[in-house]
C-alpha cells in the first residue's frame, strides 16, 4: 500500500466511513497532504476500543458524522508539513488523543495532562484549521479524537503524535495509544497507588487490566478485580489481581461484602467500566479517612453519579482520570521503552488479530466481550 | 458556681436539655463523677454552632433526644477518672467532637484526623461505656458529640479533651473546638492551597470566614467569598477575601460568571453552607486538570451531590473535610499558640456575647445570620 512520490499530493486509500451511527462502511477515501505543523501517516495497525464503539453507535453525544474513527494506531510517517520539525518521513509513531504541546497552562502544570490546544477543534471533528483532510465521494469526512487511525492513511497534528523506538513492534505497541496506557497510569499517576495498599478494580476489559498491572506495578499488597464475567478470572490473575471476584456470587448486599473482605474499604478504587452505578459502588467502599476512588470508565451520555457528601466529608476522595494521566508525547516513548525491556505487558492485552476488511467482526468480539483487544492490519 | 469537695460525687448545675426536636429548657441536672478515662470540666464558655441548630431542629438523622448538645466550649478540669494521666483539675482544656486516641489506624495514618475510637457510642448519644452522666429529673439525658457544652459541667472522654495554655481567654478560644479550626483547617490541610492560587469560598459564616483565613495564610492571590447576604462582604474583606460576590446579582448563569471571572475556573474551592446544589456549583466552577473542591458543609439529611463523571474524569478533585482535618488533641493547642501570637483571628468572629439564659437568643441570631458567633457565660 505504500505509495511513491505521495508528498503534496492526495493519497486515496482504504478507510472505515462511518455515514450515521451503526453504518460503518469500507470506503476508498482521498487523504489531503498536511497542513502547516501537520503530518500524514501510514497507519499499519489499529486497536479497537470501546469508545470507537460508542460513537460508531450515536451514544456518543458529542458524535459527529461522516467520519473515521480509531485511536489506538501505530505507523509511520510519510509526509510533513510545514513547520514540522519533530518527526521526518519514516519515522514510526503513536497518535494521541491528547496532544501535548508544550506552551499551555495545562502543559505546563505538573498536575494534569490535558493539553487544551487543539480541544475546540478536535472535538468537533476538524483539524486545526477548522476543515477536515478527508474526502470520500466528494464529501468531507470528519476526523475523530485527533487520530482516525481506522484508516491506511491519516493526517495528525505534529503535538499529536509520539515518536518512538523503531525497532517496537508496531502491532503490538499501537495499544500504547489508549487502553493500557490508559489504566496503567490511572493506578500510577492519578490514584498514585502506594506500596502494600488494598485496592479493587471494577471492569476486567483491557483497561480495567491495566490498572491491575499498575497497581501491581506500585506493589500493592492485595488486588481485588471485580468483574460480573466470570470468563475474566483468567485474565485478572495474569495481569497481577491477587483475588477475583463476581458481585453475582455475594450473598449479602455488596457494599458490605467489600468493605468486609478488605477490613473496612479499599485505599484504592477504579471504575473501569463507565457505569454511574458501579463508580458509586467504588467510592463508597473506599477506605474512610484515606480511600481514593478514580473514575476511568466514560458514563452514557445524561447520567450522573451521585453520592452523600457525608461520604467525602468523612475523607473519600472522588478523582478522575483521562489517558492515566500521561503527559502523552513525553510518556508514550517512555512506555514503549518499558515495553521493550520486558517490563510492561503489552502482547497479553491481544486476543485477536483481524485484517482491516473484518473491522466489523472485531466490534461483535468487544461487544460479546469475547476479546481484550483486537488489532487490526491496515 | 465553682463547687467545693466535688470530687466523686454527683453535681448538681444548670444545663440546657434538648427534650425533644425544638423543644430547647434549661434545666438542673446531675452530672455524675467522671468513670474511668473520663474527666469532668466545668464549661465557662461556649459557642453556638450551626450543628447545634440542625440537631435542635430535628432535622439531623443521626439525633437522639433528650440531650444536651453544645460543642464549642471551652473549660477547667474539675476532677478526673481512672487512669487518667494526662490532665489534672485546674488544667484548662477545650473539648472535641473528634478525640485523638492515639493508637488506631486513623491515629496512625497521615492521612486523617478521624479517630474511630469512640464513633459508636459518640453518635449514639453515650460514653464509652455505653451509659450517659447527665440526669434529669430521674431520666438520663443524652450526650451530644462527646463534648455537651450547654451544661455548666459535662464529663469528656480524656481523649476528647485538649490541654490548652491557661494563659489564652477561654472565652475566646473556645471557639477553635470547632468552626475556626475547620474552615482554616479546610483550606490549610485538606485543600494545600497552594501560593498564588485563585480561591472560592461559598458561605460567608464563621466557617467560611475561616476558610477565607486558611486561603489567604497560605498565600492565594485571589480569594472570592460568595454569600448571598451581602452584610457578609465586610467580615469577607476582613478574614482576607480580595473580592466579594452576590450571585443573586449576576446576570448571566452562575456558573459561567465564575468561571469568567477566574479566568477558566478557581484553583481551590469550598462549599460552606451545607447545600447540595452550591456542593455542585463549587466542583464544577473548580478549573478543569487540577481545581480541588472541598465540601465543608453538612448537607441535610437524605440529599445527595451529584455531577457528570466527566467532570473529574477531566481532572477536578472532590473532597471533604471534617473538623478541618486537624489531629485534635495534637492541633487545638498549636492553634490556640498561634492565636496568642497574634497569627490567627479569633475575637473577629465574636460578634455577640449572651449569659446561658438567653441561649435561645443565641440560636434567634444565628438563624437570621445576624451573628457569626455567640459566646455564652455560664
Amino acid at each position: 500500500m505504500a505509495q511513491e512520490g505521495t508528498k503534496g499530493k492526495p493519497i486515496s486509500c482504504k478507510a472505515a466511513v462511518v455515514w450515521e451511527p451503526n453504518k460503518m462502511v469500507i470506503e476508498t477515501i482521498e487523504v489531503a497532504p498536511p497542513s502547516r505543523g501537520e503530518v500524514r501517516v501510514r497507519i499499519l495497525y489499529t486497536g479497537v476500543c470501546h469508545t470507537d464503539a460508542v460513537t460508531l453507535g450515536g451514544i456518543d453525544a458529542q458524535g459527529v458524522y461522516p467520519v473515521v474513527l480509531g485511536h489506538e494506531g501505530g505507523g509511520i510517517v510519510e509526509s510533513v508539513g510545514e513547520s514540522v520539525e519533530s518527526v521526518v518521513p519514516g519515522d514510526h509513531v503513536i497518535p494521541l488523543y491528547i496532544p501535548q504541546c508544550g506552551d499551555c497552562d495545562y502543559c505546563d502544570s505538573d498536575k494534569t495532562n490535558l493539553c487544551q490546544k487543539l480541544v475546540k477543534t478536535q472535538y468537533a471533528g476538524f483539524m486545526p484549521d477548522a476543515t477536515t483532510r478527508f474526502t470520500c465521494k466528494g464529501k468531507p469526512i470528519h476526523h475523530y479524537m485527533g487520530c482516525s487511525t481506522f484508516s491506511e492513511y491519516t493526517v495528525c497534528s505534529e503535538i499529536s503524535l509520539a515518536k518512538i523506538d523503531p525497532k517496537a513492534p508496531l502491532e503490538k505497541v499501537c495499544l500504547l495509544g489508549c487502553g493500557i496506557s490508559t489504566g496503567y497510569g490511572a493506578a500510577l499517576n492519578t490514584a498514585k497507588v502506594e506500596r502494600d495498599s488494598i485496592c479493587g478494580v471494577w471492569g476486567c476489559g483491557a483497561v480495567g487490566l491495566a490498572t491491575i498491572m499498575g497497581c501491581k506495578k506500585a506493589g500493592a499488597k492485595k488486588i481485588i478485580a471485580i468483574d460480573i464475567n466470570s470468563n475474566k478470572k483468567e485474565y485478572a490473575l495474569k495481569f497481577g489481581a491477587t483475588e477475583f471476584v463476581n458481585p453475582k456470587d455475594f450473598t449479602k448486599p455488596e457494599n458490605d461484602t467489600f468493605i468486609e473482605m478488605t477490613g473496612g474499604g479499599f485505599d484504592f478504587t477504579f471504575e473501569a467500566v463507565g457505569n454511574v452505578t458501579l463508580m458509586r459502588q467504588a467510592l463508597e467502599t473506599a477506605h474512610k479517612g484515606w480511600g481514593v476512588s478514580v473514575i476511568i470508565g466514560v458514563a452514557p451520555a445524561g447520567q450522573e453519579i451521585s453520592t452523600r457528601s457525608f461520604q467525602l466529608v468523612t475523607g473519600r476522595v472522588w478523582k478522575g482520570t483521562a489517558f492515566g494521566g500521561w503527559k502523552s508525547r513525553d510518556s508514550v516513548p517512555m512506555l514503549v521503552d518499558e515495553y521493550m525491556k520486558g517490563k510492561l505487558m503489552v502482547d497479553e492485552f491481544i486476543t485477536h488479530k483481524l485484517p482491516f476488511e473484518e473491522i466489523h467482526k472485531s466490534f461483535d468480539l468487544l461487544h460479546k466481550g469475547e476479546s481484550l483487544r483486537t488489532v487490526l492490519t491496515l
